[in-house]
């Protein structure tokens, strides 16, 4: 453990007093806004009696809260046990994984229902919140614990809070663009989450590319438990992926329909993951790394189409090709994205959420402009698509082009805020850990002692790993 | 490592083409027949507008989404999570245990919705699907994971897919005769389910008899921590069981009332299985084994019976007994089935699915048989047992007849099934492993590399197993 | 493990005959209890169809059930997955902690069904129970959970069965008191759960204090693994809170508040413990400990004042300020109420529980006060603090003071009734183990052998913990 302190200090990781002022200060800002900008909204306010008399609601069931909560639940524990879990396979990163992740999502909610609210929430000066907003706030997290993917293992947890910061930030302008400017539907977020967030993930850990990376490989890798582990992760995010996809959806029929469409998209990613992971080595033996992210990709992969008529068929077909696809990526692209590219993207989100997010927001925008009032109804056409209002004469085509142009805007965005972000966290005050201490726990967090000797033969050549 | 993999080349385990195949194959034939037969039902297609008008509701909420989508995705995490997790306590065969139950439950759930489809939900020609469907596909699915847990690590998961072909064909049918047929209620399913699918795999596990299976017994147990995996399976199971006996009773005090009494079953289930757990070793010392398993047994007993009037004190005495007799199969039952009846039960379903299931189809029998106007109501009589239409004239004891009838076609079904499919898994075609590569993972799956030689030194009688 | 046992010898802990006696008989108590008492609710019974057209109900959706039955599982979770694994963070107590947890929670809330019946839902004769009770009966057992924290490790599973059997008992009576008498509102049980389960276990802790506790020190710590098991354990406490502190609320806008200023107090907690764990540590290294605790106590302090007009941003401040000071206590109070006060906290439930579940009441006094009608709207005042009948005239400045009145209640029950039950459990009959076998599972759980091995080598002083 001396050694590793050594290369601690030669690079300053000591977090004693610029994590807790980060943390501190930021809070502090949190509460500030909040009180002057954030109320409860009708539904959650004690004048609901009133409301409720005032919209002529004869029961209390009518109250949103009834209509999300359960989806929310389950979309917070994909937010933290989901992501969290999902990434503790590395053998000596699972204080990092969740702790971390537990962290910026924490943070990141905060800041994303006053980001969302000044958009989407804002009445009279007050943001007007209620179980949507938090479910939005949720969503938004989400693409930062995509992002937090790439990078996981080799940033402090100030660069995290960092980028978490900007990225909400640029989620919410991104997300307004495509909902109101483009008026995109994007229910679970296949462009505004996971190509978004993907994207923007793989450009910073581009800007802060590390050559040395190989001198802490033996740990880029996992050990039986800690595989385990990521299965908690992978099966909550994919059991929950119909609630996260049919969470924000019109009432009904809407709701319905996206954990159906989720719910088949996913079944059919398993088998060609499993078929895809035992064709592609050389003994047929299934690598847990397929299973444990390309099992996932059909949850991204309809997360725009989920709540469109896309039928459980259709599903079926956008599940089995995301599947087959993020299981090639992992096994070819994630190499050449390392070696040619400078990409290090430790978790593949690549494969598990930018590939599958294009593939999701190219499958909406052909959904959505094959819409027929014959196929949704007269009254259900315009009520999926809202056109309404300004909207009324959008024909499917041309929803299908802004769907499209919806994929271009949050690829843009992506580039260039995780290009800017990315050249902030490079700035060398932020106390990341040196290439040889990557993927280390030891670095940041108190690590239980007869643990830490392992680590250390690990270190040590002269004797074997496992004795 | 190498003997391993010279043992393996002798039975050929290489899924490299036949996993694969099988797995693409089938899901393509699921894409085809999906595009020809799935549709959405009425409440999750955008049509739904049009038939709230049509049916006068006033409210989305009348969607069945919101009266059973919160127990379907508690459901959903018991199949999953439940018994994935439940199976990982074998030392070496985590990987298997919750990925081979993901493979298999994700292609089940697609060919549940087909074959009970057909069955329940089809019109003009089209299945018509919503979330009651998700959810029976997930409980057809649960009698496969079920007579996983008897062969779990010894079958190859080639011989799994084919497993869950036929066995979600067969409990389709049985479910078809008891339910439509036989006009039988069984809502948590204790005879479609549990009877069936724990008889159906105990057939099989007798037809693939192992006489050398101790070869692997060094492997068949458990160590500390995958004992504490497995109580995640346990302890969702335990937590989610009220939903799973509730989630497709009739809305109202029916789902309530079945929720209740599965809850103080359970209860009660608990500090039974304690005391004999304890009472049963010499040293009082309680048995990890009968806890992870035997405490579910309530939940199984009560199956039949919960919708019903079966009273909190009811749901006490069957969770009693039911813990009881579980454990005291596990002490007594399995060895016998083993050395007697060459029953190989990994798992031990026999104590806490084929048993209690058994309880549960004869407590539900008498419950049916006992009810009276008087206790139910004259119109939550008709309603509890649906004495409508051609059923108007039966009397509760003939119920109760054709309850026990089910009992006994659902064990018929699954001894005569069970011995069909054993038979085609014995063909030597299915790359199952040799008897001393039984339960362990490094046979399908690629296992990280300081654990192999862990298992290396197992092997290695000139090594303590634990340095 | 021969050395263990001799120990085990001189302290008799042998449960063969007096664990199963206990468990047996009181399981037949609740049978004959339930039987003579227990009855199914108007909104669980069959005759809920007669029920619904006397009460002018005109949708099934009505049924209680719907209200409460999701948040009811998520506070199930969090009394089984969430209690238990938390305290899964000891290297070689894993197995008592979820298991014993298991034990006395399914025997709690049969017990809790019964006494909190008697209060609360006792009509002509009988207890007649319903979702609501389910939930309370949890509640009731969440202040069990919480008092085993200070004690675990070191106690047998009967006397864990006898403090749950007397807990249970002066809860009850302290929340009628609280309720009923003092007519408090205290739905999420900052005062009633974690402020009475908290000093409740203070107290027998320091009655059972063990002088010589410093020989299992050892076994105080954690392993690598145990710590990830914990943060289960952790995440699902965060994450399900607001479903704590809303699922006995008011239907409407009071579930939908609590849930997000839980959301909200829980979220800023999380960012003040880690600001507080990194700058109390001499390297500014987080501590496991902090962060699977010290982020749930934004969850206790908004206990009571969470269904209230506490707002958003008042939930931030809160929240942060618990997250502060839990992590102080964790630091400097611990340590001293150990050597000073004699009070072996196992887990810090005086930092988790009892300081935040005081700042929890005093919160809930102080917003209490501070209602005013143009807050909550003429009706929604009336509501949220149930300003009628008897208590018509009540005005929100007494009724803060009812609300610290009930502080006081819970703590003088805590303290009277900690002595009380401590000093029963001190008698020399339920088999609690010696001091240097604290901690350790193998003194009342079978353990995998190769696992006993390893203990045994931490034993032996000539060999090296971790080889």
């Amino acid at each position: 453990a001396q050694g590793q302190e050594r290369q601690g200090m030669a690079k300053n990781t000591n977090m004693r007093w610029r994590l807790p002022l980060v943390c501190l200060l930021w809070e502090l800002a949190m509460i500030v806004l909040f009180g002057v900008f954030v109320r409860f909204g009708a539904e959650a306010d004690a004048h609901w009696e009133e409301e409720k008399r005032d919209m002529n609601l004869t029961s209390d069931m009518e109250n949103d809260f009834y209509f999300r909560y359960p989806s929310f639940q389950d979309v917070h524990v994909m937010i933290f046990v989901g992501f969290g879990f999902l990434m503790t396979f590395l053998k000596r990163y699972g204080f990092g994984a969740v702790g971390f992740n537990f962290l910026l999502a924490a943070f990141g909610i905060q800041w994303a229902l006053l980001m969302q609210g000044w958009f989407h929430s804002f009445k009279d000066g007050k943001i007007l919140i209620g179980v949507e907003n938090l479910i939005n706030a949720d969503f938004c997290v989400g693409s930062v614990c995509i992002a937090f993917g790439a990078i996981l293992g080799k940033t402090s947890p100030i660069q995290l809070l960092v980028m978490t910061l900007f990225q909400v930030t640029l989620f919410s302008v991104n997300e307004y663009i495509l909902l109101n400017l483009l008026h995109v539907k994007d229910a679970g977020g296949s462009m505004t989450i996971h190509t978004f967030g993907a994207y923007f993930g793989l450009t910073v850990t581009r800007i802060l590319y590390r050559p040395n990376l190989e001198q802490s490989k033996d740990k880029q890798g996992s050990v039986y438990h800690s595989d385990l582990f990521a299965m908690i992760g992978t099966l909550y995010l994919w059991m929950y992926w119909p609630s996260f996809n049919s969470a924000i959806s019109d009432h009904g029929d809407a709701q319905h329909r996206s954990a159906i469409n989720t719910y088949c998209s996913l079944a059919a990613c398993v088998l060609t993951t499993m078929a895809f992971s035992s064709m592609l080595q050389k003994k047929g033996k299934l690598d847990m790394v397929h299973i444990q992210n390309a099992t996932l990709a059909g949850g991204v992969a309809v997360g725009t189409s989920a709540e469109m008529m896309l039928t459980p068929y259709g599903s079926l077909i956008v599940g089995s090709i995301s599947g087959i696809v993020s299981t090639l990526g992992y096994v070819y692209f994630t190499p050449f994205l390392e070696s040619r590219l400078h990409i290090q993207d430790t978790c593949g989100i690549h494969n598990l959420h930018a590939m599958p997010g294009l593939i999701g927001g190219i499958v909406g925008a052909i959904t959505a402009a094959a819409a027929t009032e014959d196929v949704y109804g007269k009254e259900g056409f315009i009520k999926a698509f809202d056109f309404t209002g300004v909207y009324q004469t959008r024909t499917p085509s041309i929803q299908g082009g802004f769907q499209a142009a919806g994929i271009v805007v949050s690829l843009l965005m992506a580039f260039a805020g995780g290009a800017i972000v990315g050249g902030i966290l490079k700035l060398p005050i932020w106390g990341d850990a040196a290439a040889e201490n990557c993927f280390e726990d030891g670095i940041y967090w108190e690590v239980p002692e007869d643990e830490e000797s392992d680590v250390y033969h690990m270190h040590n050549p002269d004797k074997p790993a496992s004795p």
